[in-house]
């Protein structure tokens, strides 16, 4: 039976989970769950995450969520996937693990917080919070900073030294790339003066090609109807991020 | 060369790496970093931990921090801890991965933030936030109903309906403990109504005896002094959440 991977594009551990299946070979079934139509709410999804959160995936009888765990379960479970993902050796597993637990309480936290308390959260009909967004901005910005200094701080294109991208890459690209969703301000302000960031971003752009692009193009019709819905304006949709890198690199 | 542990018991993740080192007989040495003292701001630690949080370890010249990538590497790397810490199975330790995942965004960030504003904050010299204090409360108490409904819903004494416990265990049931340190009040409306949860922490106590009474020990201990500070009032040594367990089962 083939692999099932429940999730909606527009959040960004869904994407990690389909751009990984998608590079590996992973043969799936995508099953869209609609997040602004609540459809991770209904009692059908409950059956497959409790949680009532995306992405979830569902092997054969064997139900799993939270992104981090899926994704080091698919580098385990399917032998195509090529080892620099999640390797096997001790030590270098043991720092991606490190990463990839940080990220929660603070990229993860960050992104979150900011991109629901100045657009997401009007898409799903709740009160935008300044004071929060705010909140969210300083962790996000603090959290840039350590992935500049530590985490890329290393030789080597991608996190902690590597020359090769691991899952670790994945989910924290595909996290700041929620960033798009916001005013060019904000990404002006978080992104401009962090170059490192930026060619880390283009060269997890590359290695994951095509399908890094594919996965990413609901965010840019997205911000252009949220954009547009509260503005009355007409937004483009191409990439604020991509168009950056080019004028600063 | 002994592994080193780099940590306050104050610290609840510090008192998981090292209940789980004393359990399964890895051969360790103890470091204290005050977090009151701030050592763990000091450039000495930073070498150990460029984040500058506790624990970290020092595996030879392997150097590692997070708690659960530490719990984890330590469960793969000494060949005497058994399977059912983190099992070799790997659709258990996918789930287990999936606990561990999920606490980060729920009971951690939920405890944290409410120890911090009503007793830890005072501590180091900031102030508290009522606000973020009702915010942290309501994120700990919806986490500790998913771990009964969720978690603890299957048979079997520990997470993940398993007879045995695994890191997860010992990460959640360690953060809980952290609520020893709030008034009484707190302790009785988050863990007074749950009995599943109270089991589930005294079935922990049990299969990590004596260490994790020993850990604990310094609760109790700066309870005692960071309410007695602000009081004036003298108050006992003794665990507020075994004496509910006594009372309830």
């Amino acid at each position: 039976m083939k692999l099932k991977v429940y999730g909606d594009r527009l959040s960004q551990p869904t994407r990690a989970v389909i751009i990984f299946c998608k590079l590996n070979g992973i043969d799936f079934e995508e099953i869209r769950i609609d997040l602004l139509k609540r459809q991770h709410l209904s009692p059908q999804f409950r059956e497959i995450n409790p949680m009532k959160q995306v992405p979830a995936i569902v092997d054969g009888k064997f139900k799993l969520f939270e992104s981090h765990a899926i994704l080091r379960y698919l580098a385990c479970a399917f032998p195509g996937v090529a080892d620099h993902w999640y390797p096997a050796d001790l030590f270098t597993r043991a720092r991606i693990n490190s990463v990839l637990d940080w990220h929660h309480s603070n990229l993860r936290r960050g992104t979150v917080t900011l991109v629901f308390n100045t657009v997401l959260g009007s898409a799903f009909g709740l009160p935008l919070n300044p004071q929060a967004a705010a909140e969210g901005e300083k962790i996000l910005s603090s959290s840039l900073s350590t992935i500049e200094s530590i985490w890329l701080g290393e030789n080597g294109k991608f996190l902690l030294g590597s020359s090769q991208p691991s899952i670790a890459d994945l989910s924290l690209v595909c996290e700041i790339m929620q960033l798009e969703l916001l005013d060019e301000k904000y990404i002006n302000r978080l992104l401009g003066p962090r170059k490192k960031i930026l060619q880390w971003i283009e060269d997890t752009r590359n290695a994951t090609a095509p399908h890094f692009d594919e996965l990413n193009t609901i965010l840019f019709k997205a911000k252009s109807k949220f954009r547009g819905q509260s503005s009355g304006q007409k937004y483009g949709t191409k990439s604020s991020i991509k168009a950056m890198l080019s004028s600063k690199m």
